[in-house]
């Protein structure tokens, strides 16, 4: 229940939050307890106990890996995350219900730091007005999901080096949240090229092309292409679904909506891989659908499973770092109309 | 799984189980651990580790406040609270569930406290015969809600001093579980002044009205009135709604009930206070509907949000005495008839 | 996230996995386990911090004893339990969900060990396969149900003294998972005698049968009778509902299935062992049907409230030995087909 003194810069809403100083942190403590963790006598070493605290996960969208690293993360540093969003046994949204603002006033009161998922963009800045508590946005509608851009720019990093001297080509539907996020973290470790694969008669979504733009300005080479096949010369792949209306579709439970395959050219085969002699690492936020064909899994270029497993040591340096009341030292953003 | 030898005082049903000297063994625990949480230091505090333990949550109504406080208040004591009600992951309540007695000796077997909340008012009576092990009452039916009370009279004595001195003022249904629990520990510190504030056609719940005549014995000046604004002259005001009937109906999910507004004189509003200059210290236990307006929240007497947040070093309290083994030591109630 | 070097034996599937010398260790950890919890001073002697760990449960049938009691014994070792399959909250078997394969190496990533229960014979092996961390089986379908078996012979060890000496009953459904891992780990101390008591007309379940003619061949003398009257003269009965298909129904939540009462051979009553002036000792996996009526619950006899509590020890160690890497020593017992 102690509160740090939070200066400004006590949430992570947005990767415009993140300084390049704050990145170099999260890392440095990333890597801290994955040797941790990996060590031969990790369990014989002395714990340093930290006093417990309580992460409060407000997820109104459905979660695995989200809710569960957190959950994980949050245990393997001492604490524990208690589920502050559960519809069937509170009455939060029935008709004896109360207002957000008076629930996040009583998770205050419970919690040290708050997680939120929501199809509602706004929905994690109001809670960063109502609340002195860090907030931790973990994917708000079409906007952003930060700590998976951590995730994945940690991934890059550990396994194939430093940022600044790689390329690397990004296919997805240009809306997705954690792709937004992503480009807008690149811009504080600028690789040497970024190749955006999207579909060829859709219009690129305008935050995605200004943090594109911005990357342009500090020297990285930007092309656009429109075929997977195009991106196989560069270090790193990161893949995902082209068309997200039909994943937000089924998400919603409209069982209706048929799940297509996805198109050839947006499709990342072992086939493709091996025919273009490419040692391109291919990186997928996960649950992934037929872009990523099975076929890859026992690629040595398959980066995707040890992405999930550097997953943990990022969200325990995330929460350890925000739980400790370290700000974070980049533009405040707000979104736009608030 | 070592099980303290409890004298009879094991459970805390009713507030009639809590002495003078165990309220005030309970706010100085809670006095404790909220000064060790609001320590600049807290964090670099050397831990002492207490042998984690497993708090069983047995919640068969809706709840947010109190399962998520006992659940936090748990986990900063470095123990664990597991839901032992679950109706959609056991068999308790099907066609192949077990007998309430089967049920108790199993949760007793995997936790070292079960807290209760029901409709069925007699439920906690019979687990507490049915068990070794300390029970705490979180509400039953339209009996009592002993912790609340202890919240309450806490948040009164942290925010406005000793008890002994005040006048206090309650409005609500008579029926009110925490409104039975807190005039019957009230006496325990009688104040000065007591006024219930209630609708003017119903008539007194009958174990209400026992306990305000007990305060009565003890020397405090006990009134009734029909209006909040003849509360104001008091030192406190702990506000609910006064049909409890309706909450109740909603509570069950009949979705058709009309959620009306609190009658006029049974609402408090910003501009009562202003026009009354009072300084009465407004609480409520949450979740509120029409009777406290939201205009109240940028008033100085608003105490409810800080009374949450009391509510946890309160918790924290009653968890560690309990799980201590220290008996209650006031009177042992049963209900009547069982 | 460190990974011990499982030698092969790194799961629990089956009792075929423990060898004598595993069985020993187990109830060797148990028995330190259940005397420090029973220890006056439990809670003031100084506790040794575990690394915290966390056990991933992967239930897809309903459960109270099995799920709550792994999660209290992760409790009591300082480690956590997460819920791996929540449909409720998680896409995993929505139109968006991903396959077992990648939503297993996505809990491999979070967790250290994976508590599994389903309906699916094989999905424990499946899911041994797809991951490097240990697995338990805690009830696969209509095959085995391993740590329930070391918890009645822990109980039997405890409550009546070491089981090479004893004659042992068994009365249920042949079929039933617990009755086969329990007749299997009886291999590694076969009893003196060992008599299944089952309906007349039903020919015995292949693998229970042949776990059987594996006691016999270890010296241990076998009947089959058909009314639990002829095993009141052992020392020990072990007693479940006799046709599993009613159960098994009911888990299904066909409601319409009618729960009828065991037929009278197969019931032990109070009236029945006082007839027999037995001093046999009663276990029950809970819960319990008609087959065991509550006018045995006060019966010195009764020993299946204690077997609860014993369970707790049992899991403690079966978690802790296999989350420090300790292979099982047993013969590697694969589904027939797989």
């Amino acid at each position: 229940m102690h509160r740090p003194n939070y200066p400004s810069g006590k949430d992570l809403l947005s990767a415009d939050a993140v300084s390049r100083h704050d990145l170099e942190d999260v890392f440095a403590r990333a890597d801290r307890f994955w040797a941790e963790e990996n060590a031969e006598d990790a369990d014989a070493a002395p714990l340093i106990r930290r006093r417990p605290k309580v992460v409060a996960n407000y997820f109104e969208q459905r979660s695995t890996r989200t809710r569960l690293g957190f959950q994980s993360a949050a245990v393997r540093l001492g604490h524990q995350a208690i589920d502050a969003h559960d519809t069937d046994r509170s009455r939060m949204g029935t008709t004896t219900g109360e207002s957000l603002e008076d629930h996040i006033r009583t998770i205050e009161a419970y919690s040290d730091l708050i997680v939120v998922r929501t199809h509602v963009e706004e929905l994690p800045y109001r809670i960063s007005r109502l609340s002195y508590l860090p907030i931790i946005n973990a994917g708000n509608g079409a906007d952003e999901h930060p700590t998976q851009a951590f995730v994945d720019i940690y991934a890059i990093r550990v396994l194939r080096g430093p940022v600044s001297g790689l390329s690397i080509a990004l296919s997805c539907d240009t809306r997705a949240r954690f792709a937004l996020s992503f480009v807008k973290l690149l811009r504080l470790t600028p690789p040497k090229r970024f190749t955006l694969c999207c579909l060829p008669n859709v219009s690129i979504n305008p935050p995605m092309r200004e943090a594109m733009q911005r990357l342009a300005t500090l020297g990285t080479q930007i092309s656009i292409v429109h075929d997977v096949r195009q991106t196989l010369d560069h270090d790193v792949l990161s893949i995902q679904m082209q068309d997200m209306s039909r994943f937000a579709h089924a998400s919603l439970g409209s069982e209706a909506v048929d799940k297509e395959r996805e198109t050839e050219p947006f499709t990342i085969t072992a086939q493709k891989v091996l025919d273009a002699k490419s040692d391109i690492l291919i990186l997928n936020p996960l649950p992934r659908f037929t872009e990523l064909d099975v076929s890859c899994d026992t690629l040595p270029n398959a980066g995707y499973f040890q992405q999930v497993k550097l997953s943990t040591p990022i969200r325990m340096a995330i929460l350890d770092r925000m739980l400790s009341g370290v700000p974070w030292t980049g533009q405040i953003e707000t979104l736009p109309g608030l």
